[in-house]
């Protein structure tokens, strides 16, 4: 009892930005194995919520760089990213000597290296990207992947933390390989679940049983984890979105966003991308025809749906 | 023993025909495993090959249709089907009242159908589609999985036969099936692949490693069988086509001959498959680049090397 | 007067068969121009109008061969042009020795020659295809595109007839080459159209107005009949289908089905087509949304549009 | 002899920034009508070179704008113009009160309107963005076509000196369109072009002869530029670069460039772009093969041409 205590009493003091859907319950996570907390957010009431719990509100980031041992951020752009460390009563202003930083938003894989190395001209002690995957559910019970980009020194010195937060945490490589990475998985997933709704809708046509041809896919070469655990198709698996009417999951529009981020960084490496590029304008047409808060499996429906009429 | 000579001599007689590199292991298997064997192919050294190992050369398929019990057909090609069937000195012509037919040749899931009522008006016991995948190394090893269409009693009157040949014996729903859900398996497998090879392509050209990088999609949403166990980068996994500079494996040709078979049949059922058709696309010109005889996991490659540059 | 009349007593008596929204109209322009008609169509009410200007009704395509000179067909689909021609009672059955005919039906390149070929063995003197563009209106004033393939002296003994029905006549080559030529133009037209509508509302998003920028385009290297002459925007070109509601005009489900063709002759062909093979996606989802019978400038709202929104 | 002195005198000094194939021949074009011209680029041979031919070397963006009325800038991207603007003795920093800025380069559209608002607060009279199209051909022959976005004034005031090089002078819109414009035109022109290369790849293996199937397309609806006045097909029409081995022209390299540039806004202003997106994909996929200095029609050859096989 003493020793848990006085272990806890030596957990670091997290400053945490960005009380979203996601960091909110990121956040709520660290309080309940004892970290002191302290939390900013634009929208006070998503600040008050968990000063309720027991946080401590930050008046700026520069305020809650000044109280934090440890600084972690969950910002939806890129441009929020760089505004929150780098504008005015940014978290580099007044940021400690020795503190550890882990940006866990989704962002340009460009970014992070640059902004590492300002953290640490500024006295940061480490700077790494640890972009999440799993969604609001796994943020909630704590069994996010992290993708963290970083030296493997680096990554020891964040990864209990993380898991905090999160089940798998996997180092990726330099800073800025856990965007890459998380922008990579994106794409393969986006193409998969776009084939996979593909593939079930013709199948299905051809007057096959999609259970029966799920089963037969996920022991066969076309398998992958949209046809197996995820499948689009409402009844095929059970307690996944395509079963509850699209709702909850992976939101089109995020889908939409990270595949953007994918087609900035094969513009740059003049990668080319067909299949992803094509993914990409799908889903953009999903968020225009008013899908965009359905989770990104919904593209079985519009693809398959003539109900779903355009008036 | 004599129970076992016994059981051997109640193996009824296969007649097969289509001894390419598919066809005359699936053979070789059927006369290990005992069963009298008579066969058919255009090309005599085909034919005397398995004649050395104690089949019976038929002199067309209505000579091998006479002296067969159970048919199985491994053609190249739906018209090639239709001949062998349907043409003169064809199956049909002299077919013995209660035979069972099996075609294994991957074809125009509309095809079967018809095929299998003039069968049966023609005295057939049963006809049903049961194409395979798996490959040569399958064919050989007698490991080949095979998708069968057809009634549930047809099915299991066909499926102890097939296990001679084959691991996997699915059955996939009325006659035609096997041939739907093949194509809707390849389609998927196409379009996973050829994602597969975008995203690896742009983690590498983003800094990451392919080893590091295809482990965290292997435990993320993007996995997907290309990704794990045929990953198309060189030296990612070992003993795979793309470790063997693209030798073996599953053609180009044939994963292209099938996304037309695909096409075809999403057009004839109005299907949407804007992923499915463009990987139709970047098939069909890598074939044109000569690739064709090289495994499909190649596309990698036609991505990503700018060695391979044209003249 | 009388070198009139005898002049018009010269004309051929014509069988048209398919009398639908195009070939009404093309039948009546050749009573206009005093051909004796024999007109056949499977609906009796599109019989009995053209009967009542002065057309003689044939009870089956045979009937109507049997009383004809030269015959004309216009129907929907490959199989119909088979099934008129060579099913029962199908024209090939009582042809009469120097029979001219003309297909004008949209329909496979690949058929045509088998056509021609089996007609001349039953004595036509000529066959060749004629597939029209120009829509409803144009069959209507007489001003059709024909695109005729054939012998240079079969082209000659057809054109006069065809210039009563249409403004230009164009000899493509040999027998099949007006098919060709015309799923090459309208695949080349889907492609454009679809760039026009990407381009256009891409620069109405990006602030510019649609007639200025149709103005530059039209004169610069983007320029294309879509862009200048049926430009998709509402209001920027007067009196096409944009610019009313997109109705009449050329609709997308005939888009879809020539584009159709087009990917089969690709496919036969082995000819690399990645944009012509995502527009036929393109119209193929708009069919599915309820945009069939709009005009296929209609993508533009479709891509544009986000009031027509999936439920 | 006089006036025309007077005239003469009356004209602007132009700063001319940006001397590569484009910029040396538009710069020389103002020497050739009289204006005194001050010039700065990287590559000192370049300065030299119009040095000789009467024009004033600057020390850098700074002294050339501390010397001139008018500056005009030609340079390869966007990060090129920021820098030479608002760099390190970049323009900006020593700008004379009044001085009209034209900035011919093809960037961002998002760029200009920042870029003008800062130009202005430091005194210059207007600045508006006039991208160029028309290629090395009309650099030099002073016929290319400026794309002018700004003030209905600005563009009143900046036409005239344009035409000095320039055939024809549009007013886009607002600052800005002028990019937005052009990159329009580009996306739709790489969308007609690849549809032209694919329709007249599939009519030639369909029979046809590709001078007849030109004709045909060029009086119909499939009718585009890229068809009619640079076709790609070798031998269609004569004096462009597919009939001199796709030399000269529009480099693919450029295109491809210009196409990343409407893919960025196409995700800044959330506008579906399937065709587009697709077009950009395969002509980065030309770059990497080797074919980035041929002109972008070379795409024809790329699709059709097994010659050009990967090795």
């Amino acid at each position: 009892m003493i020793a848990s205590q006085m272990n806890m009493s030596t957990r670091p003091t997290v400053g945490f930005i960005g009380l979203g859907n996601m960091g909110s319950h990121m956040a709520r996570n660290l309080l309940a194995s004892s970290h002191p907390l302290v939390v900013y957010d634009l929208f006070p009431e998503s600040v008050s919520a968990l000063v309720e719990e027991g946080a401590v509100a930050a008046l700026n980031p520069a305020d809650l760089a000044d109280r934090s041992e440890v600084i972690i951020t969950m910002l939806p752009s890129t441009s929020n990213v760089q505004e929150v460390y780098k504008g005015e009563n940014g978290v580099l202003q007044s940021l400690k000597k020795g503190t550890k930083i882990i940006d866990s938003s989704t962002i340009d894989p460009s970014v992070p290296p640059t902004l590492a190395q300002e953290a640490k001209e500024r006295g940061a002690a480490l700077f790494v990207d640890a972009p999440v995957s799993g969604g609001v559910p796994a943020a909630r019970q704590g069994t996010l992947s992290f993708m963290v980009g970083g030296t493997e020194p680096e990554f020891q010195q964040v990864k209990e933390l993380l898991q905090f937060m999160g089940k798998n945490v996997f180092h990726c490589g330099k800073v800025g390989s856990g965007q890459a990475t998380k922008i990579c998985n994106n794409m393969l997933l986006a193409v998969s679940m776009i084939g996979t709704s593909e593939t079930m809708n013709l199948g299905m046509r051809l007057g096959l049983d999609p259970k029966v041809l799920a089963n037969v896919l996920n022991v066969s070469t076309g398998r992958c984890w949209s046809s197996e655990l995820y499948n689009p198709v409402p009844g095929v698996v059970d307690g996944v979105p395509s079963s509850n009417k699209y709702d909850g999951g992976f939101g089109t529009a995020l889908m939409t966003k990270d595949l953007g981020l994918a087609q900035d960084a094969s513009t740059r490496t003049f990668s080319p991308t067909p299949l992803g590029s094509t993914a990409h304008q799908i889903y953009r047409l999903l968020c225009q025809k008013g899908l965009d808060k359905k989770d990104f499996s919904v593209v079985f429906q519009f693809l398959s749906d003539a109900n779903t009429q355009l008036k």
